[in-house]
């Protein structure tokens, strides 16, 4: 192991201790008054054991994929009993990440309402920082893990021939992404639904039926809606960034020790180590770029985006310098197309995150015209917000599709002939890994979003000042752009990462083929398997669009994609509708609320929604697990082929149809309340709350959860990759 | 030629001269007082002069295309000079059978309101057959164009080695289809955008703000709505369903002269004239189930749907032994199994209907909760419709699986090796024509809709008694069953056609290379090319899944599917919004159109909904006739392999959300209005009636142009495929 490879534990504790640093310096913030600890303190308590609970059925689902993966690796002959401990290692990690995020951000919206109370900056720093305790904890902990593993195996797995060992290690190591995945599909499914629930059933009682604003301590539901804020937008996002980040230098990792091969152990290290490194750059970049956010008093928007802003594209003209050096010293070949091919991806990152906002904020046209149809009722709102959205999903497709040709050419030298194919894929990957390599810092930008809303709330349920409150309202409209932008970099980052896993399934085809099931003396389009490349195996098991199964596979992944979309929003619609019923029960039973003088029972709808979403996010996660499997028995490896591409493709863009369909409502609402076509309280300001409301469980329960599910899919293809490849029915 | 293949000029015959039999006996009838005639006269004007308009931008395109395919088609050396005739019949009768249908159509509605002042069995018995005027003149025409063309091309085109003169004669005759196809989206877009612009717009101020009731003759937009009705719901469907008619024969034909030409030239021809035999005999049998169609005075809905049934159910069961012989007579190989394929096609299609009906009627639960969630207001509703529509998705994705794989498997005698993938996918084209082949009377209950509806909207304007609208009314919710049913047999046989089609792309990339650009001493796998199979051109093309270019190539299908439905929603919304101003405008400005004294401009709306169509089809239609010329002359063959399985796939998938949708929020709005949740004036009825608003461009613009897009794009791809093999940048 070369000794550079040791950036990365390195950078791995440099981003875990400044992580403890900023969370010491939070805590040490003023939580302000009794009222505001309270408030705080019951928000705390709601997410804690929301998380708790959450991870009860989670710990369970690990144990029994846990059994039946160990059964399936010795069914099959595996004799590789790594696998389930990097499995249970990446669940674990990601659920700590999201814990520890989770915690931070509900210590520190109450410390941020009270820093406005004395300035801007102060409130904006420490916001943005809490949030950085959950970017730094993510990819600290995904570094960790990787070279803890990186290292282990090492000492650990034999030597074998022709450089498989790396190529072992690797497939291995790929599985703790398998681990993530599941954890984060539980985070963001879970969390997404108990937020909508909340957040639906407050806004349809509280603001259409009783007239009272956002987060009135009235309102019985407000409680559990700002804790779905810190469940679902700050550990959902986390557990999902988390598992992005570390498939996608996982999958390269793999894809690097398979396309360098040919060129001896020393080059297929370097290749497998230059994603981590950038990784592990990209981190120390992340936290210099934390430190750079700072903004001055009496700020407007666009200066304190642009301070936000400065910190982000630093690190990210940073990565660009620091990935050609690490490239270059790594010495791989056509270093300079790989270079490209990186750039690739950080272009394509921004790219996606400007169309997300031409689409969603309302200073552009689209959002624009959604508000201005409010003016012929709520029908044509929805109408204008649906086409708007689908036309939006065109946009980020294009600009992959755009990335994925340049970034595979660079890597190839334009070079489009079989024999380059490795190194395309290999260049695919580590578009991804350069994509996510600044991901401290951006993750940052989103988890500083809910801090800054539940901030907010803090304020408005305990009466602040119209000071404090305009403070907190800016920190949150720069919260919502943040989450928008963050939605997109998410999306293609998932769709990059998604792509490059599926590139590895094919390595591990070949792998299980060749070394698990031991049959190298197989002719493979008449070359011993031994010595057949992927796309061999590729045109071995007929992976091309006239084979039945390979079609009848894609129409099966957008199957899942629609199923899977259907079954969470509707779980949203009926949790919601249970809180509905309960927040009208409390007033109606309880007239002290409405009053004043009575405090509603916070807890039962805290409770409400907890039940909803651990009863609710069973199904569709389940489905994600096993509709891979299914699909590998009976239609083998080409079935579960076309079944990974129709997953990614159509739920790449139902997910960003969904997230900015719900992102243009919520700020064409907004819009609206600003004054404009009659303002607050007038009917197309009616109409606009209905289209905020019904894009809640597309923007922040569907939508986020689909980027996970295509993401999932291919991994535990992946992780099942024999029951494919030995037992297929057809 | 076999003397059988005769019997398919008698059958088109046969079916145009029935039509024209139910259209004079139709014509026979009285059209009652001078108000119906009035009324019905300014339906029929409406509709004839936006067909004309209609006719005349098509025309323009039609034109320009022809000439740039036979510049592409001289410029690629292509001797063929039939092609663009070909091309210009298939729009050209197309067209006229949309023409002949509209006309019966809106002479019928008038009459058939008239006839229910006797009897309610009149009534059903003159809309049905006037649908059948309809049904019969699009399947005629389509066999009467294929008759022609086969006998033309058979006398013309020169012997040629190995069986490559029907193969040619095929293929030119699948250019047929691309005419067709061009003149159905026109239809589907323009008559979509027509009908739901007049719609929305009559509805939001009709119904929601001046409370009158549908089709009140003081609304200004009535009139134009009931003519949206005849040239969306009639000519449009008539067009689609031409088209997918016409294409699942050509496919199979090309497939069948493709795949049998080692048994040499009779078994050759038998093959190909299969198909077009199974549709001529069930034409004959739709003309028998027409017959077959009565009821009784006082029937119920139950009643009514069961006579309707009969007559249909009839001829798929007659069309299950036809086929059989058909096949045992043509003693093609395996017989046994294509039939087995036929039937798997016909299962599907049942199959697909019976879902469409689970999904969006008031009987079941689905649209039931969704009409519950109307409780909980608007949002909830949209929510539940939005989350139920995708999950009702999944289902005929699941069906259309099943069918793909036993339609193969039993074509092939459950062999999937290389060898056997010919057979199968003529089984699976065969499965398409199956389904398709009792179109005549399918068609017949499509169109029958929209007559009812109209029937009903003329005895409203009149002011019949109420034991007439009873009568209308009863056939017209029977109306709106059927073009439910009616919705998921067309996209259950555009999804089969499409992958016929596809597999036929195929044989034209083999074609091309062979023939047309005369390479044959080309090495394809080692193999001279004029010996290649298509499946070696498929290797050749890398067109795997792990080909960049292949998998751009699916994003690139999804993202059309997501920008032309994005595209068309946004078409209805600025439409419509421009008919609720102008409703708007007449209501303020002539205070006598509310008290029933002065007639509203109705004229000016029909130019509105006319002018927008006009307007808005075309950028979505020449997106879909564009792209696949722009991926292949940058992708090449890969690239549009991709696009055409991205587009069908996920299009499949988004035209069954959105028809469902709509069907169900549809059918929760008058589940309501039967007296449910409030029933009419309630709470739960207005928000229903914004969702029944939402789901009509899903409904009836978005969803069915989906349709014609997924045929479409393959079709165009098929014509221009020398682009794709000759120029590609990549």
């Amino acid at each position: 192991m070369p000794a550079v490879f040791f950036l990365v534990p390195i950078s791995s504790i440099l981003a875990l201790g400044f992580a403890w640093y900023f969370f010491r310096q939070m805590m040490r913030m003023d939580e302000g008054t009794d009222m505001m600890k309270k408030i705080a303190d019951h928000v705390r308590r709601g997410a804690t054991a929301y998380l708790h609970q959450q991870y009860k059925v989670v710990i369970i689902v690990f144990l029994v994929i846990t059994v039946i993966f160990s059964f399936l690796a010795y069914g099959l002959g595996v004799q590789n009993t790594w696998v389930p401990f990097a499995f249970i290692t990446g669940g674990f990690f990601s659920g700590l990440a999201g814990f520890f995020g989770m915690k931070a951000a509900t210590y520190a919206s109450g410390r941020v309402a009270n820093a406005c109370r004395t300035s801007l900056d102060g409130g904006l720093r420490l916001a943005f920082r809490s949030g950085a305790v959950m970017g730094l904890v993510v990819v600290g902990l995904v570094l960790l893990d990787i070279s803890a593993w990186f290292i282990i195996l090492n000492i650990f797995i034999p030597e074998m021939e022709a450089g498989y060992k790396l190529m072992t290690i690797t497939a291995i190591m790929l599985t703790f992404g398998m681990g993530a995945s599941t954890q984060a599909l539980f985070a963001r499914v879970g969390g997404g639904i108990y937020t909508k629930a909340a957040d639906v059933g407050a806004d349809l009682v509280g603001k259409l039926e009783a007239g009272i604003p956002e987060d009135d301590p009235r309102n019985p539901a407000t409680i559990a809606d700002n804790v779905g804020d810190n469940v679902g937008d700050v550990a959902g996002m986390g557990a999902d960034l988390f598992e992005s980040f570390a498939a996608s230098i996982l999958a390269t990792a793999l894809l690097g020790a398979a396309a360098f091969i040919g060129y001896g152990p020393e080059m297929q290290t370097n290749a497998v180590i230059a994603p981590m490194l950038i990784a592990a750059i990209g981190t120390v970049l992340s936290i210099i770029g934390v430190f750079l956010v700072r903004t001055k008093e009496g700020a407007t928007q666009k200066q304190l985006l642009k301070s936000l802003g400065f910190g982000v594209n630093m690190s990210a003209v940073l990565i660009v310098i620091a990935s050609f050096l690490v490239l270059y010293y790594m010495n791989l070949p056509n270093y300079l197309g790989l270079w490209g091919s990186i750039v690739t991806g950080l272009l394509a990152g921004i790219a996606i995150g400007q169309s997300t906002e031409y689409f969603t904020a309302s200073a552009y046209k689209p959002t624009r015209r959604i508000a201005q149809a409010s003016q012929t009722g709520t029908a044509t709102l929805i109408i204008s917000g649906v086409g708007t959205g689908l036309i939006s999903a065109a946009v980020p497709l294009f600009i992959i599709v755009v990335a994925i040709t340049f970034a595979f050419s660079f890597a190839t030298g334009f070079s489009y002939s079989v024999a380059s194919l490795n190194y395309g894929l290999y260049g695919i990957g580590i578009a991804a890994v350069g994509l996510l390599s600044t991901l401290g810092i951006t993750l940052a930008t989103d988890a500083y979003g809910p801090i800054a809303d539940n901030a907010g709330g803090n304020a408005q349920m305990c009466g602040l000042g119209a000071e404090v409150r305009q403070r907190t309202d800016a920190l949150d409209a720069l919260g919502n752009t943040t989450a928008a932008t963050g939605k997109g970099f998410a999306i293609g980052s998932a769709a990059l990462t998604a792509l490059a896993l599926l590139a590895s399934y094919f390595e591990e085809v070949r792998m299980m083929f060749v070394k698990f099931l031991d049959r190298p003396a197989e002719l493979i389009n008449g070359i011993p398997a031994i010595d057949a490349s992927f796309l061999d195996f590729v045109h071995h098991y007929e992976v091309h669009l006239m084979n039945p199964k390979v079609i009848v596979g894609i129409l099966l992944g957008v199957m899942a994609v629609f199923l899977f979309s259907g079954l969470t929003m509707n779980a949203v619609g009926r949790a919601a509708q249970k809180m509905v019923d309960e927040v009208r029960r409390q007033f109606a039973t309880m007239p002290g609320i409405m009053e004043g003088k009575t405090e509603p029972d916070y807890a039962r709808c805290v409770h409400i929604s907890t039940k909803g979403a651990q009863k609710e996010m069973l199904i569709p996660s389940l489905i994600a697990l096993l509709i891979p499997v299914i699909v590998g028995l009976i239609f083998g490896v080409p079935g579960v082929s076309g079944l990974l591409l129709g997953t990614i493709s159509s739920g790449f863009a139902l997910a960003i149809f969904m997230a900015n369909a719900g992102g243009a409502w919520d700020n064409a609402k907004k819009y609206i309340e600003e004054g404009h076509y009659g303002g607050k309280g007038s009917e197309s300001h009616k109409a606009a709350v209905i289209g905020d409301t019904v894009g809640d469980p597309f923007k922040d329960t569907s939508g986020p959860s689909l980027n996970i599910l295509i993401k999932l899919m291919v991994m535990a293809a992946v992780v099942t990759v024999g029951v494919a490849v030995s037992y297929s029915l057809l």
